[in-house]
């Protein structure tokens, strides 16, 4: 048990990629359910993440703290598993495109639209916010046209791309931007978070969430 | 030479982390050289990726936009070489992390700041645009103190994390952010441009502008 790894994490934030990644790798995590947002509602976690970013996973030695990576490692981490796709293997070029894709060109618009328009309302930028929410429009092309003739996002099988790109359009839908977002990604997002490993893992973080609210 | 992957991009864009990845791969791609914007200097651009976005890999019948991902592709696309680190090797997990983090936490806050505070500075937004310069600065941390001990970011030898992360910071000079980056990490982007690859990638995209100059 003591070598398990430990993931820290806000629920619902980005760290849900890693929730569920671990749910459907079957990697048994200590998942710890941090408030939001932690540099704030709990300092002491910066000592353990200097960014004071979640997810923070760790393992061992190692210490990752992009959502799409753990992901990926999760998936990859004694060996690729069928939730990954190697070299060679028909679409690696596409998984490694989208789990990319989801983070720095998906989620990223959607957070300075967070930032400006809800967060840091009163600072008079919820125009700077809009743009964004604009760009992130526009960048959902590459997926729709992508599963306009596909179940899934790569090789006909689930995989962490699809992880990465739900959670993004799952966000979407967290924030308000959900008009923006095609009908055929909300079917999309649906068949993915009907899933049991999304649906257990977002049972976990709630369960650690509301554990949270009653101390 | 038909079959040979055609790479896409704006020279010193973020498509730099592709041209140089192709050279310390020793991957021979036809380098098309765009001028920026691509959307409204070469409308053409857009039928070929309805992003607009560069850099853009066609690799037979794979098409990669993400710069980090191009990157770690031409580094594994037949097998894994030693530009990657593969599953079950010394520092993987860092591997993952660190190509992850180039994009989705240290060059996204840069474009925020260059489009608020650069580009569409008339609409009075310079200051949203300063507060992803101190976010920049922020999320440095994780590089500097990866790096207090070490030449390169993973496994003691020049990867694909270092052409992501550098790149991060080669831009930060470029568009005059550079008075918030440590000198230990201006010291490492010395190290890492010094490289031949980078060289060599860098002169051909230099050729690439100064032709469409020309015309």
């Amino acid at each position: 048990m003591a070598d398990r790894p430990v993931l820290y994490t806000c629920a619902r934030s980005r760290g849900l990629r890693a929730t569920w990644a671990a749910e459907e790798a079957g990697v048994d995590v200590d998942l710890k359910v941090l408030p939001f947002p932690p540099r704030y509602l709990a300092p002491e976690y910066m000592e353990i993440n200097p960014l004071g970013t979640v997810p923070l996973l760790i393992d061992g030695e190692s210490r990752l703290t992009e959502s799409c990576a753990i992901a990926h490692y999760l998936a990859t981490r004694g060996e690729f598993t069928d939730l990954a796709i190697a070299p060679g293997e028909r679409d690696y070029a596409e998984y490694c495109d989208f789990t990319y894709h989801a983070d720095a060109t998906i989620t990223f618009p959607q957070t300075v639209y967070m930032r400006f328009a809800i967060f840091e309302k009163e600072k008079g930028w919820a125009e700077a916010g809009e743009a964004y929410a604009k760009w992130f429009e526009k960048r959902l092309v590459k997926i729709e046209q992508r599963l306009e003739t596909r179940e899934y996002l790569c090789a006909d099988r689930f995989t962490v791309a699809d992880i990465c790109i739900a959670y993004a359009l799952i966000l979407a839908q967290n924030v308000g931007l959900d008009d923006r977002v095609p009908h055929s990604l909300k079917v999309y997002r649906e068949r993915m978070t009907a899933r049991e490993g999304y649906q257990r893992a977002f049972a976990r973080e709630e369960e650690g969430r509301k554990a949270l609210e009653a101390d």
